[in-house]
């Protein structure tokens, strides 16, 4: 019998399974749980006829390429159509810095094979995305957590934490943001803001990495197309390295992202490409560029945002309504995450068991803090179940929450 | 102005671009090279009007999940196809073995990943495929090489490398091979060498890493079924990491490929997966499983192994015709290549400009070998052009190599 431990290499020895993907399990063995785990976009909204009109006629035969092997940069049409996305962000662009990838997660993950190696900083937000977390992991990367505040990043404790971490002799290499309607919290961070951390990164001569996959989806009764004007557009001295996706406002089921880095950089990340998967699916960013090329990503965009307000609104009314007296959360003003913070006696890990047996599920907000804190606060995504669901899901968690504090209670008498 | 290179990982600072890759790009300049440099599968063979009847029949939106994140592991009902297609090749195998990935060359990522640490030994064959040693160089490892004979790598070769470097203290952890129609050689593993290449590895406790992207594309005027036996079919102690993929007998375009792994090990490939791309394209694996399901796979498969020994039998004969007195090859039993050998003065990586100032581009044979040898060899792909252009092609390439010669011959005197 092999001993297989004695075969895995230190990166493996501390990989962890993703808490959202294992939410993925739980789902798929009981399809009649609600679930506000996984940041699905609906599929309700995808263009379906125009995916299918799109595929007939690329699927002819007379462009053999529609199905080859393609350039690890990315097919050619749909890299100048990301330039013009890219210009319409505010952030003038151009070939050699871009690098279509096979979704952002793979963008994440070249970023780091690219950046870190083992015990380097990188700097995240307390909470932070937990696939940025896994990336930064699998190289072995030391990830130092920031607190936030309303308006992300808390710039002076940024700046005690690098400038300790420099003192100890630690290499801090690149901070990472989520700086639209984080993943988890939901938060933006202010304008004003976005120019001092990059007034930072230089005084400290770190990198960022900017990752923006929900900035188009603002809901416009609280936020503008000004409001989400990426750092990257501010970013004269190529401090940014910009990651951004299709997934959100297309389907994510074709994979299909981009980074836009500096040059030099972008030539190794490409290189990393190489090694990792050749090339983005061909059909895929076919599809992708001519949804671009016939106006239909413009024309969703708008019909996203109203649909993922929509949901937002419903599924506020239905926390305040059950429960809104003891939960708190900041107002989502885009994106897909509502970030619910109950009270401290409540372990969001440990009632997970409780919620699945009530037809409910979410992610621990422990998954996303290196630093071991929200215990008890749970991420709630709201983009992928129906108006009705929502009302139904809350209100199973709401009686689960219930439960769960007399049970507490119980158990502390 | 910011120096990156002071931001490079120790990987990044030693990666490296494909020659493959690089080939790509020079064709891409000038279209009317005619190419035997990537082995693209010839497009004109892909079952077009199948996979337009079948995204049709996908994109209809009535299953969100068409175009939704799924599983890491994959779709579900693909994994039991595969399990279908591993029992076929006389291997049986289980969910817990199996893994989709994103083209076989994320495969050898992950496996590189999981298993190598900076200085650990994998050993692969004089000459090896391209591909991995990018993989087993972006995790540092130390790729050590074992020449081959006739029927695949010389086992007491094998033998004293690994001895030699167990005695200096180094970790040998696998021993990377292509049995099947080897890219680039061409060549077969002998079945009695197959057996013993097993044993050898329970012996020296390595694990044996078995890439087969062709073995369905035997000639059956020279290999039969029982030739293509996988080792993994008689690997009964758990020593063999199995990759195959669906890129060179549906589409490569498709990026859709598998590994079959002990199940510790399979479920750490899961994990970094995960931090990789997060999935395999949905779209992309429906239609692979849809192939499978309705029997194009299987009606495919004889109608690609006909039309690619034709192509082998046209280059051989013009290859023949032109310069058979100047170089030598291996007769190809199936598969993509074939592998010149050019008089020893012969730089072939020097001789990649006149070539493709003459019209006519291929691989030098040196990307394929991890100890610098190979300057005079070249792979030569037949499998994408046409007849008439792998005619041209080869006395455009016969061309250059009389004026090489000759131009050598003057430059001695």
């Amino acid at each position: 019998m092999i001993n297989y431990d004695d075969f895995l290499s230190r990166a493996a020895g501390q990989m962890q399974g993703s808490a959202i993907r294992r939410m993925g399990t739980v789902l798929a063995q009981s399809p009649d749980i609600i679930s506000f785990a996984p940041g699905y976009p609906a599929p309700e909204t995808f263009a379906w006829p125009d995916f299918t009109a799109i595929t007939q006629a690329l699927l002819t035969g007379a462009d053999g390429s529609t199905l080859q092997y393609g350039p690890t940069r990315g097919y050619k049409p749909l890299l100048e159509e990301i330039s013009g996305i890219m210009a319409a962000r505010g952030a003038q662009t151009s070939a050699e810095r871009l690098l279509v990838t096979t979704g952002s997660q793979q963008g994440l993950d070249l970023v780091a094979r690219v950046l870190l190696d083992p015990g380097d900083v990188v700097l995240v937000e307390l909470p932070t995305y937990t696939g940025a977390i896994t990336a930064f992991r699998n190289v072995q990367a030391s990830m130092i957590g920031v607190r936030q505040e309303d308006d992300g990043v808390d710039l002076d404790a940024l700046d005690e934490t690098c400038q300790r971490l420099l003192a100890d002799g630690r290499r801090v290499r690149a901070l990472y943001v989520v700086p639209n309607f984080q993943n988890p919290t939901g938060l933006l961070i202010g304008l004003e803001k976005r120019r001092r951390l990059l007034a930072w990164a230089e005084r400290r001569n770190v990198l960022l990495i900017e990752d923006d996959p929900y900035r188009e989806l603002y809901f416009e009764d609280s936020a503008t197309e000004a409001d989400v004007r990426p750092i990257r557009a501010d970013d004269d001295g190529g401090r940014v390295i910009y990651l951004s996706s299709f997934s959100k406002t297309l389907a994510p089921g074709f994979r299909v992202a981009w980074i836009d880095a500096p040059a030099p950089l972008a030539a190794k990340l490409e290189i990393a490409k190489q090694a990792e998967d050749l090339c983005t699916g061909a059909l895929d960013q076919r599809v992708v560029y001519e949804c671009c090329r016939r106006g239909i990503l413009q024309r969703q965009i708008p019909l996203l945002r109203r649909h993922y307000q929509a949901k937002r609104d419903v599924m506020v009314e239905a926390l305040t309504r059950e429960f809104g007296d003891v939960v708190r959360w900041p107002a989502p003003r885009g994106g897909f995450f509502l970030w619910a913070t109950l009270p401290a006696q409540i372990d969001g890990e440990a009632m997970i068991a409780r919620a699945a047996a009530n037809g409910v599920i979410y992610v621990a907000g422990e998954a996303f803090f290196v630093n071991g804190a929200g215990g008890n606060i749970i991420r709630l995504s709201f983009s992928a179940p129906t108006h009705a669901r929502i009302r139904e899901g809350v209100a199973r968690l709401a009686a689960t929450v219930r439960e769960e504090l007399a049970a507490t209670a119980a158990a502390s008498r």
